[in-house]
């Protein structure tokens, strides 16, 4: 699947059905199975640590939720060539659309934590794009193949390299992931690639880029990758300490949606039109 | 169990691994591993549609992320009183403190839900309740036994039979839920009641209540059983909408967590700490 | 989907992957995914104890490795309408051609289990088959009606009254449960059936039939409900104590498939296959 | 744990709660949760596929069905040892007694798979036992360290370097893997090791050995690690083809085990002994 001079698409996080459901209303054109914040829906490191089963078991639950096609964090492809055979074959029956595998060597770990690690070798990560893109190959599906030469400091020319292999082992898109402050070293690599295939970006470290900018430099997909994990940690810590501060929920009323909401959000509704139905 | 004239505690929702970690450390007594809250989690209705492989998962990563005491609340306890004995020496082993259980009839349908439904006949409720006691029964152990009897128009005089019943069978708490929109039809009953055993309060329709009114009519135990969920779907939907209208996340970035926060919680120390252990 | 004077199907039970692949390759029509089997294999009783979850992981691995069609035993539907609406969405999504559903009251007991229950009364277990139709509606997908009318002490009359209702609400196949020992009361109701549509047979407790005579009498499919379990347990019991009495396995090795062919089952010439492709 | 003069103890494998539940019956002292037999359970290969979420529930039913204490088939550790860390917990927790891990690079295969394949650096499994020893670390708890050293053609000076290294990091146990036809390259090890701990024995190629023949020679477990499965799938190639070829089960009722055994083995009693409790 190639998308050129098309409008930049947007991606949000989601980490379950309840928030895929909600997030997925807002006009997004995809929902980012967001790796990150699954293992903190978890409560474990973003270090290859929630194994396969239960992300399937989540991102089937984000699928049939979801109001629009739903793109997979993978990860490594969770081991190698083998395991993404048998595991991607998984997520395409349960209706994922995109996924993106990144060449860092398994187990992995988020790009953010601190120090600089080794990154897998081309070729055993070439292998790996290969099966991902036999399996992901109808017009609606595609494959991101991420690259951590950046944020592991191998610079620019050994991204672009890979960014060129990539896309010859069939990726429809490139991530050069970055962890600046600002958006100049995805620029940068932008004015060295031939853009036979879009790049996606994932500003979480520069969030002053604005989406035109990114269109400009080839971007196709624009990943807000933890925003809303990010949302819901910043709401409870603000809001919930003030029950106990007073004796109660009064004055929260106003800054939590109210019981009607959940409930229809719940699927009260399908319950009562099954009871009509059969009555 | 027996808590009298002890300081009445407080319980706050949660239903997954991450928000246990977070609203437990804001100062509650106990974490409500909300029903409601779990089946919106999955994107499905409050009515015995999670199935209990689902809930003990969840519980397990709640408790295990949790600092304080799990409850959890157990619906109709899945079935009968041979589901009971099943599924709750399950929910033992996983460390679960509290457990909960209603009068309604399996497959329940949340109390809000529109209608009224006919509840379960006392004897055979009670039957879950000795159970139940029988296998939450050390000393910082405890069984809520919750009557619909309120709710579903049944009526005080039915509410307090049920609740004589109910403790006879070895409940160590009586919640006689309520769906009015002030607590009248609670303290209508702790008066009418002979306090052998606490009682437990779930303000969601009345949160004008304050805690110390709830203390003075015998309530041990105040549940603030779904905020943790609405306080997250009212700032998704606030927040998140302002990254496509505002072209990136760069408006929001003071609503949301830092990514820092988030990556602390998700663990990354103790993935250093292991390297650094084993090099 | 209405079969008549065809052919009688042959079903054989199956409990995961490894049983359904290995029993597929015999020769039968379909796989039955038994639900006395699946609890056995988690060691809890067959009364509604395993949940939902662990079926259809189990279900969808069965599916998956079995080379012919599968029929679930999904006893009561796991609850009300509202259960099986779910449940059974679920089921189809994940390949399952053949639903059968039974007028027991959930928790369900296995039918051989002692003493005699009471039955779901005919009206609810009709909303049951008219969602369980509206879902398996397709050309190659069923609906098996089964009544316990005759197990649990009802009778004839009740049993064909029962049948007629469930034709009519959409039942595909009609099973009138036996626990006797001869077919006798099989082939009575056979005979006062309007062979609207065909019976099911499962002669666990009658082994001395012939399929003919199951033919003859307009049974469409005949199931052999739970011979797979019990030929593990019986190999089982015969062969494993000679290890400790022998003091080693060498006089059963030719009791057991030689590691050659497990090595094969197990999928050992996928692997490599994978590695000729990306090598 | 050290045990040396002690009489040597046998494990046999199990795949479920139900082959633990009956295999354990039979006087063997351990049951071994085997990863080929989980592997070919799921009917997918012995190549670090099942995740551990799977590993975990199986095992857990296991432990609950099995009346011996359980080792467990661990491979790699499923990782790195950030991973032994997050998944042995969770195995002690679920009442696991020992773990076995191996020098297998993840994703592994089974060691009788075809090819030869490089082992982990020494310095790095030794990273992963004593992570498993400092959990596995109570009286009645232990870690084998398995070398593949001999298996992968690295010879026997690499094999006892390596196992004086594994013992050093905390191994209770020294498996030596063989695929030999005979027993001899296993003695050959003997001969030069210095029983600081028991050696493990896994006579799957070499069946003619005796058990006093591995007593003598330092082995402290002698593991039947895969003749559950084969003696199933013997029996079922045996058994069921007769069934259509007969036209029903009357030539195979006495080769297969009574229903009534079923009926006990899943927990009849169980559920009768709650109804009378209860009535």
């Amino acid at each position: 699947m190639k998308q050129k001079n098309t409008k930049i698409k947007t991606a949000i996080s989601a980490h379950n059905g309840f928030t895929a459901k909600i997030v997925s209303s807002h006009g997004f054109d995809y929902i980012w199975a967001s790796s990150l914040e699954i293992s903190c829906s978890r409560a474990v490191p973003d270090a290859s640590i929630v194994s396969f089963q239960h992300i399937k078991d989540i991102v089937e639950n984000i699928v049939e939720s979801s109001s629009v096609p739903v793109i997979v964090d993978c990860d490594t492809g969770y081991g190698n060539a083998v395991n993404v055979h048998y595991y991607f074959k998984d997520l395409k029956k349960i209706g994922v659309k995109g996924v993106c595998i990144e060449d860092n060597i398994f187990p992995k770990q988020n790009s953010f934590y601190k120090g600089l690690r080794p990154i897998e070798k081309t070729e055993e990560f070439v292998k790996k794009l290969k099966i991902a893109k036999e399996i992901f190959n109808s017009n609606d599906e595609f494959v991101i193949a991420r690259t951590e030469a950046l944020i592991q400091g191998y610079g620019q020319s050994e991204a672009l390299f890979r960014a060129k292999e990539y896309y010859l082992a069939g990726a429809d898109y490139i991530m050069p992931h970055s962890k600046q402050k600002t958006p100049e070293e995805l620029f940068e690599f932008s004015e060295n690639w031939d853009h036979t295939v879009p790049l996606v970006s994932v500003p979480s470290t520069y969030p002053n880029v604005h989406i035109n900018e990114l269109q400009e430099k080839g971007v196709g997909i624009v990943i807000y990758a933890n925003h809303t994990i990010r949302a819901i940690k910043h709401a409870l810590d603000q809001i919930l300490p003030n029950i106990l501060k007073d004796g109660g929920t009064h004055n929260i009323e106003d800054k939590i949606s109210p019981l009607k909401e959940i409930l229809e959000l719940s699927g009260e509704e399908t319950v009562k039109e099954i009871e009509r139905k059969i009555k």
